[in-house]
């Protein structure tokens, strides 16, 4: 059993990569949280996780999967997760979960899910192979 | 052979929902457009072609797939087409593709596709039926 | 008697250039979507319009005469309508409509219309003629 | 002669009513500062000049005619100035002036000018009359 | 006894420097305008008071103090005063207050005041001797 | 010696309360991120840790002292830390740092510090007492 809640089997799962605040500017008509400002939250997050992992500028490429589990509400506190799940040639995969801290000190709840896929670019802008474990020198591609 | 460029095999499948120009304020750190910021244009797409079909609210609760082919550019006139593909007891899957106008005037290319969930709504805020076929008054729960 | 609402009397007159979701964010502090962003709205499409005439970049030189008919409400489809009105050596007058769907699904009520003018521009920025003909060869300097 | 520049021939008419920054965010795809911003920031000043004319609520109505007398460059202080120009039965014409100090301390030049037309609201939203002579308890319809 | 405003001693100390429409868009999950968005305001009125005294470019570099006095509302019309209180060598401390006329017409109050300090800068981004007297051509560092 | 980069003597002081990428549209005219946008960031976290320490809304009061130590650049991790530094009968002093990790991935390097003041409010925005240990039931008004 762990203490770190973020490996429990209700908490969030991996590390947390955002942490901001819902506005009223953020909102959609029906007045909840717009669902595009929460995917986009995601994808900072996911970009964030994918740059450390592949230690120089990504692309999203793809989006595998998304649920919308909850709405997100004004004055939530989003807290964006982040785990790598798989590493390709060139390709990462991000398991990416946002929670939210309901009134800014309730309890949490787990908002969205969802699977982005990044690719790792050389400085022109092409992708380039992700070195297989993070730290080492041994290239990806052999 | 069509005369309606959104039939053919090459051009955009679906009905024009959302046009709107890419500007500075919606590029990312590399310089391109923020790809949070082109999933927004394109749940917003898929909800108001949901909302036309569900007559009436509805709100998104999943991205089955999506993919971006290509990079949107500021000053991309970026359109996004939707065809509602599935309609379930109370969701409908929208297909979703966004294409860019380069250089505001030069020939469009496809940027992004994908496919959205939506449920509709009642006025409480839980799923509802939605009439099968539009237009008709028998009710989607038989 | 056209079936087709955009070619009759009564409909919105001109292509359709823009199509957004009026957002929360977009208010004034009446409740009503703010002007200014409504005109902005209606400049983007001119813009777009009159780059697709003059086949290069323009800037905006006037507004002619502006009319706002109607409040625009947030969850309103905003869909902006453009026709050439006038070809001058490197001038091009847009007539502008804004129309907007109530309740994304309702009828659609004309919010606003104007004439806003643009000039061709080279690219260092000073003004150029305008092709008298849209793919003609013919320059409109004579 | 006068002292006060804002009444000499060569500095802008009427009272300093909006003072901004034009920032990054507020760019159009060439680099400039959007039109639809400067013509956002022209909106806001009229309908204040309006509201402290008519004591009360206004909505805009019409842009008369306006002018783009040269780009706002990012860094640019914008000044919006204001005149009185006509009071009818509901409706005020707010002559509206935008001056650019360039590099934020030199020189100020005329960015744009126009004619903006509100109209005085109830509290319903209603059209009503504006009183002829500010401070003076006579009611404009007589 | 002053006839202006800004010289008697309950009204605004120093020269008008930014006013502006506090809008929807920038409120806080309570309902009232974000505190951010007025220090934002404040920052920007203060280096535009400092780029002028400095003749030249010019960044922050402390809060001394500063106090929230009362809150903003949607629809005040926000007014920021700045005094020079003090010139380093290359430091301005600039005393900056906020008002907000309420309800856009009614009388104002006084919402914040802070003093913040900027650091004038050469091309290359160091910190530069400000002119001990603006206008004259004596260096500071004598 | 602890392993804990937020113990040591040379890393963040504090609970991680805001992470956020620093986006072009934060951009101040000089090309790096805008003060009052991090200003903004601090005033969020300060307040959410006031929240969570007062267990119900809070508002901004003052900022008793905060430095600009560096730069943030576009495309930085903005990371923001807190401590409850003073508890008194109705306010809560933060303090707090802003890190930025530079091109998202490596050594992460202090921008700012401050101590923002909160107070805690009441459900009519009135301030209340704070209970003096989180936790326990005894109220701080004794």
């Amino acid at each position: 059993m762990s203490q770190n809640p973020s490996d429990s089997d209700d908490g969030p799962k991996g590390a947390l990569t955002v942490r901001t605040l819902a506005m009223p500017a953020d909102t959609n008509p029906a007045g909840d949280i717009f669902g595009g400002w929460v995917m986009s939250q995601m994808d900072i997050a996911g970009s964030i996780a994918a740059v450390e992992r592949a230690e120089g500028r990504v692309a999203t490429v793809a989006v595998e999967a998304m649920s919308f589990i909850a709405p997100v509400k004004v004055g939530d506190v989003l807290c964006v997760y982040c785990v790598i799940e798989r590493v390709g040639k060139s390709s990462i995969c991000v398991g990416i979960e946002a929670w939210a801290r309901r009134n800014r000190f309730a309890n949490r709840v787990k908002v969205t899910d969802g699977h982005f896929i990044y690719v790792a670019l050389d400085d022109e802008g092409a992708p380039r192979a992700v070195v297989t474990e993070p730290g080492s020198v041994k290239p990806a591609s052999t």
